[in-house]
């Protein structure tokens, strides 16, 4: 038995990445509904539309599916009892410290799953309890560990120094990808970028598009001195580029990044002035399909390239 | 039939990287003799040298090995030459035009392989009639292409783009890691600095201690105006942060590295001021063992990790 399908109840070891404006209940509850385990992306969404996410994907789907909450977040304690109140039972957690939430969460039954990029993480997440790991390599999208390892690198030291169920991300997008997710240690996956592609993302469509055209070099981990993030390359991220031939200081980044860039180029489609946040594996990505689709497609690759490791 | 153990004559299709200061004849010979294919690495070598490299190497294996070269290198035409005179049967090129001389060394019955970090380099490779490709990613060490793609995203990507054998490089170091290069699409591997961290190896036993000592976080990738290149943390790369501190220029930079820094880190062991070139899988070498246990060791993992594979 697969220690991640266990511990959330879910068939297949397929978690999809709770990504802001890009993972709503329509997502999430595919997700789950397909055999997989479908997260709500809290991280752009006031408290009452979480409350309202959450009511929606249980009428959604009678299986299990959880919520991401990224701790920096300002609303975080009013998120939190939202969670506990709406009987979320499974949460996972980012950027901050996995000991601030995690027995909280766990003394209302609820597992908690935390997100880290490096090995000192790790072990902090092991000594604060959490139910399982995921480790990010430096080819995923979004906000990125400053150590830059990558997925190959990361997730079997990580395997290495913990006991408990590993979840690897970063650059998984395929059921190849997956298996050798599997081979390096990882229990299960977190596919974030592939799932943007989807028929029930709620991302825009012109950012759906992008994705889909997007070849080797789309993407670049940038503006690692206010936070490093993963976006593609576009007008904003030209200006990004001028800023540091410019030698701009860590306040001029940040005014020039300003607020609601992530909403203007994933949710509202603005492809030339808003921050598209996508991993590498963008480049491997070709369809628009729906999420049923991807996990079936996932899970047949994956049985079929298990099928053939014989012959290696 | 494995196609790289088949286009070398090798046993298993591990390849030992030609890294500068690094691999004299001792660690290629070693290799070749363990069942791998031993390169020497001819960038940090005088043409004398390295013609007198070849001679040691032929005298010390009678299994297949070959020649590294960068093609930038000074004395590119004089390598060319010796490895033509002295009956090298495999060159792998990198850091140039694989048209270049891809058709001189096949006209003497040469193999010759390219070292590409992206899809339009692998294309252009398959343009040049090279009989393998080697997909190296951005947790390799030493140097690495611009647009940074991981192994886990660059190998399945090259495999899809080309047809010819294929062989990954970068944050290999272990079975476990040689299998997953597979799965993702790879015939073999290329393995640098587990092999740093070898008897044979020809780095100064330094090094070799700060790679076997080295911890996730050791490594980055730098220098990116002048070339980019993965070294070890250390002095010289805090004056490298400093210099980017001050806005140093493209030319103060490379002032700043001046000449002779990697034999005087690698090769001579001056760990503070030296370059120290090593990908990120250091954080996972713990021992410098004979090059047949390493090799060994890898076989077997990869052994082990391929019969798990069917409970996944």
């Amino acid at each position: 038995m697969n220690r991640i399908n266990e511990l959330f109840g879910i068939k297949y070891p397929i978690i999809q990445g709770g990504m802001i404006w890009c993972s709503g209940w329509e997502l999430a509850s595919a997700v789950s509904n397909a055999g997989g385990l479908g997260l709500i992306g809290s991280g752009s969404m006031y408290p009452d539309v979480l409350r309202a996410q959450i009511r929606k994907c249980k009428n959604a789907t009678y299986k299990p599916f959880g919520v991401n909450i990224p701790l920096l977040y300002p609303d975080i304690e009013e998120h939190v009892n939202i969670i506990i109140e709406e009987g979320v039972k499974i949460v996972f957690t980012s950027a901050g410290s996995p000991k601030k939430y995690t027995a909280k969460f766990q003394s209302h039954g609820i597992k908690v799953v935390h997100v880290i990029a490096n090995k000192k993480f790790a072990l902090k997440c092991v000594e604060a309890g959490v139910d399982a790991i995921v480790a990010e390599g430096f080819e995923a999208g979004g906000h990125n560990g400053a150590e830059e390892i990558t997925t190959m690198c990361l997730v079997p030291m990580i395997a290495d120094a913990i006991d408990i169920p590993l979840i690897a991300a970063g650059g998984i997008g395929s059921g190849k990808a997956m298996l050798a997710a599997m081979v390096l240690g990882a229990d299960g996956v977190q596919i974030g970028s592939r799932f943007i592609a989807s028929e029930e993302c709620s991302a825009h469509i012109n950012f759906k598009n992008k994705v889909v055209d997007a070849d080797e070099g789309a993407t670049d981990l940038t503006l690692k001195e206010v936070t490093p993030v993963r976006l593609m390359k576009n007008k904003f991220y030209d200006k990004i580029q001028d800023a540091y031939s410019n030698n701009a200081s860590k306040d001029e980044l940040k005014q020039l990044l300003g607020k609601g860039r992530a909403k203007k180029g994933m949710f509202e489609g603005d492809l030339d002035e808003g921050e598209l946040e996508v991993g590498q594996v963008s480049a491997m990505i070709n369809t628009i399909i729906p999420v049923a689709d991807i996990i079936s497609e996932i899970v047949q690759e994956f049985d079929v390239e298990k099928s053939k490791i014989s012959t290696l």
